[in-house]
């Protein structure tokens, strides 16, 4: 059985873009987990992987930190519905996850950096102040927040063109079906979708509807989590 | 025998991104053509394929106009070394295009315009001034390029960062070879190479060791055209 360490905030909610992907790869993979919540300063937990953030995942002896890495174990331990099959599919998935980390959340972080603190556990917060307030700046997040979003959101929605541009051609990222790309992008949506009830997307932009259909995806796993 | 109507500007320059990635392609499949320069307003000269503009091909009987449209009727036609093998060949094709298309190129466009608008034709000025004009609101080329450069090469810089992270691993976007990724990308790069002497790239940046590479590709093709 795999256990995945999971990020946890208050209410049991899971945030992390990264332990998303990893789900999502579990699920394509068609592979049962067992699930491990690790808040912000719970580092004992993950100390057995040398690591100092989630996701990380115990696969019988096998320890593997880092989403990327997870998803390329998974893929080579497992052989049903690959997901790197090519070396196209690999490169797509690189390229899209880069862009997802490089792009995607450095947009999305400060328009929603106070929402993200308001649900962090209280165990956890002066961590997040800590790390987060030296990323940004400040420490006041409610108040960067506030004046991010004047011109934020519209920001966001342009940085996402280039999904926008794919999606109006086709169902999904890697093509009629979803795999790596989409998994990366759904998890930068998600972690926006738990710790933040602020509206990003407009109904009428294909990505949009491109989130609805990852929300449905593996009977719902994003649409039953616990959302803000 | 393959007619590709290129944008000529100045000194028989051949700037356009677009055209570049036909070029490239043409080349990935083992294609020979013959080349009609085209200035900006010689709309005349590819009325016969109901467009505005270049890349046009004409291939046998057969009109194709766009870079895409071209790069997709080439594929299907000539089954030697397949661009769009597979899904995620496409797919990635389709994401990386759109993203030069909507990110690189318009980070480029206010760094260069200055440079682009001393290399078009005399008879193209006019059009020139009138159509890039309304687009950034002036047609003091030369200072609205030298205010954008100020931040705007860094800029430029950053938002290569997807491709960057692709390039640490591998020696193309597409994988071990070039593919339709590599061409949307260079088009873009040899835009601004041909067009203005701007020192875009660190030579200590993955994206510069790959530009070497595709100005080295097909018996320096690129590293022929003549620059700026």
């Amino acid at each position: 059985m795999i256990t995945l360490y999971d990020l946890a905030v208050e209410g049991d909610r899971r945030p992390s873009p990264y332990c998303w992907r990893t789900k999502y790869v579990l699920k394509h993979k068609g592979l049962a987990w067992r699930d491990e919540p690790v808040g912000f300063t719970e580092k004992e937990k993950i100390a057995f992987a040398q690591s100092q953030t989630v996701p990380v995942i115990h696969d019988g002896a096998t320890v593997v930190k880092d989403s990327w890495a997870i998803a390329r174990h998974l893929d080579e331990a497992y052989p049903n519905n690959p997901l790197f099959a090519n070396e196209a599919a690999l490169s797509h998935a690189r390229f899209v996850a880069g862009w997802a980390d490089s792009v995607v959340q450095p947009a999305l972080f400060p328009i929603i950096v106070g929402d993200l603190y308001e649900r962090v556990r209280p165990a956890d917060q002066a961590y997040f102040r800590e790390t987060r307030g030296k990323r940004i700046g400040t420490t006041d997040f409610a108040g960067f927040q506030k004046a991010a979003r004047d011109k934020g959101v519209v920001a966001f929605r342009t940085v996402l063109e280039p999904a926008r541009r794919v999606l109006k051609e086709q169902a999904f990222l890697a093509g009629a079906k979803p795999a790596y790309p989409d998994y990366a992008l759904a998890g930068s949506l998600l972690w926006a979708h738990i710790a933040s009830p602020l509206v990003l997307l407009e109904p009428d932009d294909p990505v949009y509807a491109w989130r609805e259909r990852m929300l449905d995806l593996f009977d719902g796993l994003g649409r039953k989590a616990k959302a803000a």
